[in-house]
């Protein structure tokens, strides 16, 4: 066990909250009296990431390799219970991407142990835990006039088909790790820690693999995916296109983002009886390299002319300037694979599409809107579920709070 | 790419298969003349496991932290089609678990490419791909009078709830890799390649996550899974217990080994909101150190006088000498993570179990008998889908094929 782990820990009685909620509130409260339990020993691992600072981690953060996306629906009574569980959240957060058990040393074994405890022994594993809320919250809580204007719904597009069980939700968290048991614990860890005042609505696990030496990850359909994404080391492309600013509608959202998540279902079969040809047509670019046709390497710069008038990327950015480059989304989605489709042979595989960006309004919406009328890859695909979140900004010290701005404003 | 690997290579034109057996076959058979295409610098990493030996990889070898476990239907039309698409596997399996591409240097644009490209640039990731015949395949292709003994259906057992969607089948084939995406591009490999001879039925996916310096891999309900499991380095154990030999029944099964999997869906839920206490009496052993009740650490003996009657532990091995001993099983298996069970708020997560054993008459279905009688765990758990395999013999040589001694039988 390290030793250079903080002695303040939370005492998160999850398990405890979930047999007393039946009775009572359901939010828990904290402790400072219980000494950390850690879960392994992380001298020799990459660090934990760091959970403070201006923008919340898990945004700008490399990718992890797991994935699991949690949407909940809110049933508490009103903004105390609301305000109750951020705090609440925000404490368990923080001991969750330390790597640190919710469990105290000695527990009363006639309770339900804090920490279920399928994480203990394992590797912080850059676990972030990003929270997020969802359009349908604020008028629950009685916060409505708090609502940014960028969180307005997303329209339906042509070709949508989506289920209504695994779409919207009241609040959204992001977890990613590179274990997948670590994000999973996570997640049942905060749904615990909620229980009484939230429910999980639904989740979404993915995954990510990382070429030999780095370089653009490839999606389910064999092309690397995410080479015209921008760089997250570019600050001006941040400012300009992902972070929300004073002055943009909501001033308590300022350094926090908006987030699309779409689950998109690949045709698998019927894609992989394509020809090679017209798959490399769908996109526009060359499978193997990823060059764009007309280039001859995957960051060769992209000529619209030499691309088909309804190739995928040039109808995500047809590249028309200004117009088109303050459209730019930070794309960080994950691959699925659930298996076969129960009772039928087709793949229920994909990607869960996952888009920070300053303004849905002005950029995934138009970007979509293009896609739906036009891109050949819809032959392929099928959007089947869809929602949007207001990011919240990031809190730069232990004793603030995730959504406190919005409580103070 | 590294220049040491082999020239030898299968065009497997699994996608052109895939467009031809709406007209044709479907069965694709080998070329030696494209050359391989690396799908990484190996180097530095971890080797491939090697594909060929006494018996199949992936049964003895350490467990890798991904798994895709596919059941296929045959749907040829005897004997010679299995026999050609055994053929046409071991191939293509040998090329994938060294970490190649199916798909040849240059392919003809107006096909589908011969390999789905999402494992390209990803390394082995020590995959290993274990092959398996269910009962009902041995008398569709006109076999019975090989189908072993052993291979007899697993009766059904109190509290069994499978889903027929979820169990059985034909064929099994094994992925597991230490990389979700090549575990998913093995079993996309191997149902195009033998499509339409075989069609998938169901696909599960499991991870395992390894504690920071080792030690024994916790399943979701945070309990070490696998302490009393039998040293796949004692030979001795895993002669009497594991592999089939002459003399059994089916003298071609030697060297193979018997598959029982299971899918045990947990109650998430309920087992989170029982005391410390209960959840350590239904194992009869400690959570957090795992050490049996009435010892001190997690390898301390089992005496089974300190053990509840009904602790789980306890009623899978009642430790009665030599008859008990001569049951054990080698343990495989994965813990799964569905999200919510669709509309509701119910996770869907467990353990996919998987034994090896020399005879499931003789050792998987007395001690399920027992637990289904009488184990506590069963409050917990559901067993949703049942599956018993005939896993082939390992083949040593490059010119041989899975399955052959059946064939030559």
């Amino acid at each position: 066990m390290s030793r250079k782990l903080s002695r303040k820990q939370l005492l998160i009685a999850g398990g405890a909250a979930g047999a007393a909620a039946a009775v009572g509130g359901g939010i828990v409260h904290e402790s400072s009296s219980a000494p950390a339990t850690a879960r392994a020993d992380t001298q020799t691992l990459p660090p934990a990431v760091p959970f403070h600072g201006t923008h919340q981690a898990g945004i700008l953060t490399p990718q992890q390799s797991d994935l699991r996306f949690a949407s909940f629906d809110f049933i508490g009574s009103g903004k105390d219970d609301l305000h109750d569980l951020l705090r609440t959240w925000t404490t368990a957060a923080a001991t969750l991407v330390a790597g640190r058990s919710l469990g105290a040393a000695k527990e009363d074994p006639a309770r339900p142990p804090s920490d279920t405890g399928e994480a203990t022994g394992l590797a912080p594993a850059r676990l972030t835990l990003t929270f997020g809320l969802g359009p349908t919250l604020f008028d629950k809580v009685g916060l409505g006039s708090k609502k940014p204007p960028q969180l307005a719904d997303i329209p339906h597009f042509p070709f949508d088909e989506l289920d209504p069980n695994q779409s919207n939700g009241d609040l959204c968290v992001q977890a990613c790790a590179d274990d997948p048991q670590v994000a999973f614990h996570a997640i049942r860890a905060l749904a615990r820690t909620g229980f009484g005042v939230t429910a999980l609505r639904w989740i979404q696990s993915g995954f990510l693999s990382s070429p030999v030496g780095g370089g653009t990850k490839r999606n389910l359909m064999g092309f690397k995916d995410g080479t015209a994404n921008p760089s997250t080391s570019d600050d001006a492309m941040m400012k300009s296109n992902v972070w929300a600013a004073s002055g943009d509608g909501q001033d308590w959202m300022a350094n926090g983002s908006y987030l699309v998540s779409r689950k998109v279902q690949i045709h698998i079969e019927v894609w992989d009886s394509s020809a090679e040809s017209e798959q490399e047509g769908v996109f526009g670019r060359h499978k193997l390299s990823g060059a764009p046709f007309g280039g001859t390497s995957e960051f060769s710069p992209v000529d619209i002319k030499d691309l088909p008038t309804r190739a995928h990327i040039r109808r995500a950015n047809p590249r028309r300037g200004e117009v088109t480059e303050r459209q730019r989304i930070l794309r960080r989605g994950y691959n699925f694979d659930e298996g076969l489709e129960a009772g039928f042979t087709e793949s229920v595989a994909g990607l869960f599409f996952l888009a920070y960006q300053r303004d849905p309004r002005a950029q995934f919406v138009p970007i979509q809107a293009r896609l739906a009328a036009q891109d050949r890859l819809n032959e392929y695909i099928q959007h089947v579920s869809s929602a949007v979140w207001a990011v919240l900004p990031g809190i730069r010290k232990p004793d603030e709070y995730l959504g406190q701005t919005l409580f103070e404003a």
